[in-house]
């Protein structure tokens, strides 16, 4: 990739910490070291969080992406003006917040389809003005179909090959096609975000991966893959493989169910964790926190998730690989 | 208890690295301090290991428990006599020291079952010693039945109701009358080992701790363990009641399965993690690591698993609750 990539950050809900995090985040100068920066939301709401977190970042509200001016010393917001300060007040749930930032999203995602955006960054949106404005049942509405969530906690990167099943239907899932087209996925991944020589670890489903499943599934599908010359190791003990690659020994493991990869993920926490959809053309992150209605306007929000979801996208889209994150236990969620 | 609790560790292989591991840990006089200690082999031995150790350490060989004095400057080795130095080579796997080790371990068992003992330490022994020796088939034989393995790794630790269960047969293995059971077997450890107070997280069995099993039989038994007054909360979810106990919130976590806990024991890698069968009337602990036959001899060997083992095992049976321990990722097993 010659020139910088393009992330869109969507603001998230502008009642909330959205707007402080975004400024907080910039306020840095990294993500604008590493990418071409694109807020999607309101420049007024961003212009207030500035004042409120003491920062003289400036914004441009464009009204289409390519009005965009990304040399420009101010930072370029896709605003389609539909927001006005007095329709919502900072720290209230409302529902033109939840219409607002709804329509963000949608906006953000239909462009980086279309292949406008190298990368995509969902800030914190909330349920409850979501539930107020009518617009989708869920916040995890917008999870994309036929994708697999790539976690990223530090140097342990995990990929389950199912999500939410229950651990009496997780045996079943286990089959050679399904794990043979995650190594593949999480390959080509690696490759393409900047890993030159993936190096990929297989988890066992059993313990100590001795049992039916591990031989008959797993391990002809870690076969096939090695003869399709992919370097990848398994099945290995599932609670020695996510040690293993804490310790450096893989890029990226693969595991065989939610819990496995997420009580490492969880135990381990490393700062700045995020999750990016695999099986889309561009990087997508969502911001795992609140909104926090309940310091919204003050500056107290911690902007360290948002920056590294920032520096995270904009290093993978760049194809410049994974950042190096300290060791910080994050707070119980 | 009014006196220090009397511990007895067996000194493992005597043609490995366990008379020197001893040595050193005994060495720092820090064992001595929280406990009577009694070694169980040869008292040539560890005079051999201390003198490649460079340790003043003094042994005194007693032929009987009723013998050893305590007070005495001399560390008291409860020696048979039946192995002598030429019976063996330090650094050579052989018959000899594989029949004496399995001598050693079936006694200071049958006195500790036989309530002399408040703890032992078994050393690390040979399988290879043991199948000369036509002893024992695997070094494991020793594991006693009807009970759980409460396995302590810094501020996690974690009791599965179920050992070496595929993850297929592990939803029917979860029932309310088991949990129950673990959790009461729990807190009286807990409450015998000098934590006043226990609090109990138990885990869910599956994602989010919101499926069947997790409100049909966990919740139930957690229920009926507040019923009988116990600090127990749950069920938690799986990939955060790990992370809590870390943080300090639960005392013990009780899991439903081996991998579960073990995943997230493997992945924090605190220093001088040892597990205690739960059930037994002593504190029993098992030194996870090798012989060491290829160092052996040497003064290399690391003693850092058997000075925790010293320690934790004599806080335990003295009532004094858990040591705190430094976190050190040990290398992957």
């Amino acid at each position: 990739m010659s020139s910088r990539p393009l992330i869109a950050t969507v603001i998230g809900d502008p009642s909330g910490i959205g707007p402080e995090v975004c400024v907080k985040a910039l306020e840095t100068g990294e993500p604008q070291a590493l990418s071409r920066v694109l807020l999607v939301g309101n420049a007024a709401a961003l212009r207030r969080a500035a004042e409120v977190c003491g920062s003289a970042l400036r914004f441009a509200a464009v009204p289409d992406v390519g009005a965009a001016k990304y040399d420009s010393e101010a930072i370029q917001v896709l605003d389609t003006g539909d927001l006005k300060p007095s329709d919502y007040k900072i720290g209230a749930v409302s529902a033109a917040c939840g219409k607002a930032a709804f329509d963000w999203i949608v906006k953000a995602l239909d462009l980086a389809e279309r292949g406008v955006f190298d990368g995509v960054i969902l800030g914190p949106i909330n349920s409850q003005a979501f539930k107020l404005a009518g617009v989708a049942q869920r916040p995890d509405s917008f999870a994309p179909p036929n994708t697999y969530q790539f976690r990223i906690n530090g140097p342990l990167r995990v990929v389950p090959i199912s999500e939410h099943l229950r651990i009496r239907d997780v045996a079943a899932a286990v089959k050679k096609a399904r794990v043979l087209e995650v190594i593949t996925l999480v390959d080509a991944a690696l490759r393409k975000w900047g890993v030159a020589s993936p190096r990929i670890g297989v988890a066992g489903l059993n313990p100590h991966a001795m049992f039916e499943e591990d031989k008959a599934e797993i391990e002809p599908a870690v076969q096939a893959a090695k003869a399709a010359g992919l370097q990848v190791v398994g099945p290995i003990s599932p609670d020695a493989v996510f040690r293993q690659a804490l310790e450096g020994q893989h890029d990226a493991v693969v595991s065989m169910y939610h819990d496995q990869g997420q009580i490492a993920v969880k135990t381990a926490a490393f700062a700045g964790a995020c999750t990016v959809f695999l099986g889309l053309p561009y990087v997508r992150v969502g911001i795992p926190h609140g909104t926090g209605h309940d310091i919204a306007g003050t500056g107290k929000a911690q902007h360290f998730t948002m920056l590294a979801a920032m520096k995270t996208v904009a290093a993978l889209a760049g194809g410049k690989g994974f950042l190096s994150m300290p060791r910080e236990p994050a707070p119980v969620q």
